[in-house]
């Protein structure tokens, strides 16, 4: 069902809803015994959760297919990720923290080392975090703006960092100017958009000027720009679905991706504790919140099994603090999988458990990727799980009569 | 997700894709027993692939739905069989071995009996195959072009031949000449698409050849012309998927649906265990291989439940051979049901298994309709099996950041 349809359903009511999202935490079986990390952690009250509640498997995508972070939220906050494409650009924007509006274009820039015209290192010799901040620097003080348009530059890691142009008239469909292979010329960024031509000049003014200032330096003396984008207008939750969303999350991408869909941002703590402290001291404030833990995914990433299953364990520990709250529906899901076998995100589907009032609960003791195979809700796109909580919210109306 | 956003992902890699189809291997239950074909075949092979990998259920068009053969295995392949439509003709062409370029056009073709210009009977009272290719035969010594065109005459069984335009400029789009009903005149075709007049000229023309050339014959003095068709433009599965796909099958049409989509031909012979052997001896060269199996079709469309039931048996005796090889994803499923009590294709979803090291077994220990009910990957569309293959294989990169 698209959003346009959502919209004429969806009402404001004094229901609340709470979307826990542990990043990452559908995984596979451990080689050793062949549980997964929810099957292996001593987690009662997420297990009693599925007890009470309904369980399913949700698929960011489709089957078969591994997402990033971007569209695999997208689609949990109701956003179909096939229609609402990201640019890659934007995530690090995002990523960094950087708050984009539609007078900003953002590209994905990687030093590099250039002889004779020529890309010799696309990544400059990886040259180090601190040298990249140094070199950020001085192009932050040598270009402020190009042709009237303001640029922002914004450090990453090792060679990594991202170009943000803000002004009028700036449209995006813009070529890359990586040459992909090295020992070939940077492309120049061309508008296949004609409407883009403005921002396309601009960039090549732009790399024009950043050589300039880069010429001494012996590794990192050019740079790349890859995923050049506008940030796409979504239409904000409040409007689609009637709701004020709250974001709790630590890490710069996901507080972006909630912006991008209209959420406030509550600030909070580095710590899991701390995220439902936010949640409590905010309860009355909001009916939507979006609670994000990031740790099940990048211990997922990398490799560490125990430490993923010790972050389910501490999650499950603060369970009760949030079922106390008196929500009229609870989901606890997933993004993606992030298989610690694996070491990065996968394709397979996430466990998903729904609490309310309104449903019939299946026959499911504990909350894993077994047991949500078998579970009432059957398996599912990501994109449906918002219908699926506003309608167990009471938050839509009758489709037609 | 369509072929374009899956050709963006899918990445050329080592590993080894399998995808054994038992044609209509999916059955209802026994009058005598309730027990389906696979239900009571013994097949411990297949039930070993059960128990290691996930099953699930395959729907090849949509539900209630039931396919022919062509639709059915595209979207095996990958391709929505919603979106890319073949012709009648041109599978009848396929179905007869010719190899269709974009300069033929096919047509299926009854004789018929035509008196005063009013059809009599549309089937020229099913003549026997003997006379077809006799007829055939006169038709190919007597017509060998019309308007530079060149006219390839095929014969199949009883009445039906198929008729093969070869030419430049000739496009589809061209209305049928059978009246479907008895006791009227036959249609002149029309250019339904104005770019295919020529097309119907040279088809109105050439009907009048046929009859002035058949005007004698008692039962067979004319044709009928039906499905007439190009054949459609599909993306190679190289293209899209980035492998390098061979193609295991005895009969005409999956052999010329298989080369619709860019698969190699592997000469082989009449049995399965040859067609085994085949696959054993092009191991090395390809890394995706489709196997068909017909028989479990044909005897579930002759009724014949218990020949359906040993062929299951001979298939599951060559499963260690193929085992043995080592591929990183296996499938067993089929591309339709052939329930042997209906004697016909089905709309029943396809029993479906999958086995690759990244997944979660089920607890299925055989492979029938019921165990794949309750299987981990629960039901789906067909044209998704090729998107899971990919991804258990480790051929499709990530979706967005």
């Amino acid at each position: 069902m698209n959003l346009d349809t959502i919209k004429t359903l969806s009402v404001k009511t004094g229901s609340k809803i709470m979307l826990l999202v542990m990043d990452g935490c559908g995984g596979l079986g451990s080689p050793s015994t062949g549980k997964t990390e929810l099957e292996t952690a001593k987690k009662p009250n997420l297990d009693q959760l599925a007890k009470k509640g309904v369980l399913g498997l949700s698929h960011p995508i489709g089957r078969g297919i591994t997402p990033g972070s971007g569209p695999a939220h997208l689609g949990l906050f109701g956003y179909d990720p096939l229609q609402y494409l990201i640019g890659r650009g934007v995530l690090e924007a995002l990523g960094i923290g950087f708050h984009m509006t539609s007078k900003n274009i953002s590209a994905r820039a990687n030093f590099a080392t250039m002889k004779d015209g020529i890309i010799l290192d696309r990544r400059a010799g990886r040259i180090p975090t601190d040298k990249n901040i140094e070199i950020v620097g001085k192009l932050t003080n040598a270009i402020k703006e190009v042709d009237g348009v303001k640029i922002i530059f914004k450090n990453g890691k090792e060679h990594r960092f991202v170009v943000i142009l803000e002004g009028e008239g700036l449209e995006d469909g813009l070529s890359e100017t990586d040459p992909q292979k090295e020992g070939l010329k940077p492309h120049l960024v061309t508008a296949i958009n004609p409407k883009a031509q403005k921002a396309a000049d601009v960039l090549n003014k732009l790399m024009m000027k950043i050589n300039e200032t880069l010429k001494d330096e012996p590794r990192a003396n050019t740079c790349l720009l890859r995923g050049i984008a506008k940030c796409p207008h979504i239409p904000s939750m409040s409007e689609v679905f009637k709701i004020k969303p709250a974001c709790i999350a630590n890490y710069p991408m996901y507080k972006g991706l909630a912006t991008l869909v209209g959420m406030d941002l509550l600030p909070t703590g580095d710590t899991i504790e701390s995220e439902f402290d936010t949640l409590e001291a905010n309860f009355n404030n909001y009916d939507f919140f979006y609670l994000h833990i990031k740790k099940t995914d990048s211990y997922g990433e990398d490799g560490n099994f125990e430490n993923k299953v010790k972050i389910i364990e501490e999650v499950d520990k603060q369970i009760p603090r949030l079922t106390k709250l008196g929500f009229d529906v609870i989901v606890v899901t997933g993004d993606h999988s992030t298989p610690s076998v694996l070491k990065g995100h996968s394709w397979h589907p996430n466990p998903f458990v729904l609490v309310s009032k309104y449903l019939i609960p299946d026959e499911a003791e504990t909350f894993n990727e077994r047991e949500c195979r078998k579970g009432g809700l059957g398996q599912f796109l990501a994109v449906e799980a918002m219908p699926l909580m506003l309608g167990h919210a009471g938050k839509l109306e009758k489709y037609g009569a």
